[in-house]
């Protein structure tokens, strides 16, 4: 077995064995296999791709690549939530404590944001005091005491992927559905998670820009779950225009415990209903009402608990940004477009977000929103908040948003999209 | 301009700009842009392709990398071979003083063996005391004084190449025609020849095993040249069977000194005249007569001198392996089939060429025939001379020839292939 007859088969168009997969996943974590070969296959798998059984091989090679957790010993079932990445995707910040209010165990193992979408780390990490590093036991003791933890995964879990995940990141291999998929659910099977809900994102602001593209890399996802026997299912949700009302770390925060105090954003609220039902059937708490939990103060006693676990203070003021810039509508009619890759690129440039996994993130910088797609609007009114510690990246800010805030005549033609496009599973 | 943006060009099927490519090439020669960065790239080019105007761009820039050489000093016009490479291809040995002896200078700047076909510097190396490398300046005295030189091409020429040669050998890149063009042509215009012929291979033993492919790539190379101001024509020549009855480095040397010498294997003769009226019209001397030339012991006189001005002793004895093995016909009839990739594999397995660039070769190691395709044998008479300093390979070689060598019966069907197929220029 050698890494160029690997790269022959999938670059001529052949279907890779299990044991060309296996070894050069195993090959390429112990460094046998070298990054310029390793980027070389990734490409041919992009331009030439890979069928489900490869693709399923492919998973479990990086599942074995590293260990395996395992939550049986917890009271509960396990449920976890995995999005595909979007712009103001806070969820996982209310969605997390209300499930466990709910009565499952929620082992939300989380990433840092890499490009124009933000990280759920950086997001807690905006909580004076908050660790994202955990070890396997205190990720346990803090699930078994409070019922939901978000943490950062540990570097044995498929370290196979995150070697070919960071590759890919500067190689040109990101947007390729089996490479995407194999990535996600090697991590989450490795987890441990006894059923999973994926949030897989549609639109400008999201990886997948069409449905139909979305809509077979949640089918792949939910196969390969459901073949290594986690209860899968998939919303495909809108990513055409930001979730909520605030894009950026602090901003999310405060956002999210809005939403766990009965109020929040409309579209923030319905999306982490829909995932909290999802996940609570999938673990098998069809009985559950997270709609109670939200109002009866429930959930938001889980997350006191859950930040207080990880050091982080729950009362504790947020950080603010030192500038504010407000941008407001030149003439007045209704805002037709919000667009979330404008937004979610104005966020990253203020200081939100990070060009390389090295650099720092800046807790109070983002975009807040003052109006959504739909509302009527009137000429000098403030649209949109832009916050940030470095006023000198205005200017880009601005220029990131040219063309993705669209204002139209009062009669002009609008279609509200739902939150939730289709479920897969 | 940043890798992963070319990268992305090229991968989703665009058509890459004139600076990109500059760009590219040059980032990758500072070490800027990573070897798997490149190596996804090149993966991209070779599943996408690069058009006429692309790999124009691609080759200037590889010139461009480093330095061009200058033989406008010299009294003579040049004039230089290149060869795609094949199995017994040992052309260049008697060629080049031949074309010497006709009045053309010949800047032969050759290359190692590597896989199943020789190299000619790996072939001169079997003449006790003869020096592959020179220095600019010796290499100029050597054309000046004898009129013909063979030698390795130095570290300055085209330095973007080598680096991309080296890595698309391990990266499963190398059988694309704009990455072989570009390749070839870089360092042949950036060597300074006034005309160029091109010997490119048709067959088993060759990179191009169809006459199609053989004959897109020599038109682009053919292009390459022309636009870059050098005389270029191309040759397509038959590469199903072994040229001559040698192939290894001694047995070589010693084949092409029976052509010096007046005698010869036909088809050594036939091509080493066709490519020697060819490079003598491109260089303008289309009153010499090559054929004379060895006829009348000239060009042998060249090739004492060449050897000689390397370091080389002409008249000393050639290095013989120490161990022979000889495989005879099984049944009596004519022999069909004399495979060249089958020969070449064996000798390669004899020890005569390399696995990777830093292995050793034997001198006397390699395959010897007794018949070609056509000949009529009988049963027991010998075909094949095996011949190695490591018998323990023997297997190894006669498995590399099972089923490459076919004798049918006395009236089967045999039609004679010519050596040259076709004139592209």
């Amino acid at each position: 077995m050698d890494a160029i007859s690997v790269i022959r088969t999938k670059r001529d168009r052949g279907e890779l064995t299990p044991d060309q997969i296996d070894w050069v996943i195993d090959a390429y974590t112990r460094g046998e296999v070298a990054h310029e070969q390793m980027s070389s296959l990734a490409m041919a798998i992009f331009l030439n791709g890979m069928n489900r059984t490869e693709i399923a091989r492919w998973t479990a090679a990086m599942i074995a690549s590293g260990e395996r957790m395992d939550f049986s010993s917890l009271p509960r079932p396990t449920a976890d939530k995995h999005s595909t990445g979007g712009v103001g995707d806070k969820i996982t910040l209310p969605l997390a404590p209300l499930v466990a209010a709910c009565g499952a165990a929620v082992p939300q193992l989380s990433g840092r944001g890499l490009g124009h979408t933000g990280g759920t780390l950086d997001k807690l990490e905006a909580i004076p005091g908050w660790r994202a590093t955990l070890s396997n036991e205190e990720m346990l003791n803090v699930l078994h005491d409070v019922g939901s933890v978000i943490c950062a995964a540990g570097d044995g879990l498929a370290p196979a992927d995150k070697k070919l995940y960071a590759l890919r990141d500067v190689t040109g291999t990101v947007e390729s559905i089996p490479l995407i998929a194999s990535s996600i659910m090697s991590k989450k099977i490795a987890e441990g998670t006894g059923s999973l809900v994926l949030d897989v994102k549609v639109g400008s602001g999201a990886f997948m820009k069409d449905l139909d593209n979305a809509r077979e890399l949640a089918s792949t996802m939910v196969e390969l779950g459901t073949d290594h026997g986690v209860k899968t299912v998939a919303l495909l949700t809108d990513m055409a225009t930001p979730l909520g009302l605030t894009a950026g770390n602090a901003l999310e925060v405060r956002e999210s415990v809005e939403v766990l105090a009965g109020g929040g954003p409309q579209d923030v609220v319905e999306l982490t209903l829909a995932l909290a039902r999802e996940m609570l059937d999938a673990a098998g708490l069809k009985d559950a009402d997270p709609a109670k939990a939200l109002a009866d103060g429930s959930a938001m006693d889980h997350w006191r608990r859950m930040i207080s676990a990880q050091g982080g203070d729950p009362d504790a003021a947020l950080p603010v940004a030192r500038e504010q810039h407000v941008v407001t509508a030149s003439s007045s009619g209704i805002l037709t477009t919000l667009d979330a890759y404008a937004v979610g690129l104005a966020a990253w440039r203020l200081g939100a977000g990070r060009a390389r996994k090295e650099d720092p993130v800046q807790a109070g910088a983002g975009v807040e929103l003052h109006a959504k797609p739909g509302d009527t609007v009137t000429a000098g009114q403030p649209l949109l908040t832009l916050h940030t510690d470095t006023p000198e990246k205005f200017p880009y800010a601005l220029e990131a948003l040219d063309g993705g805030v669209l204002v139209g005549p009062e009669d002009a033609a609008f279609a509200t999209t739902p939150v939730v496009l289709e479920r897969i599973g």
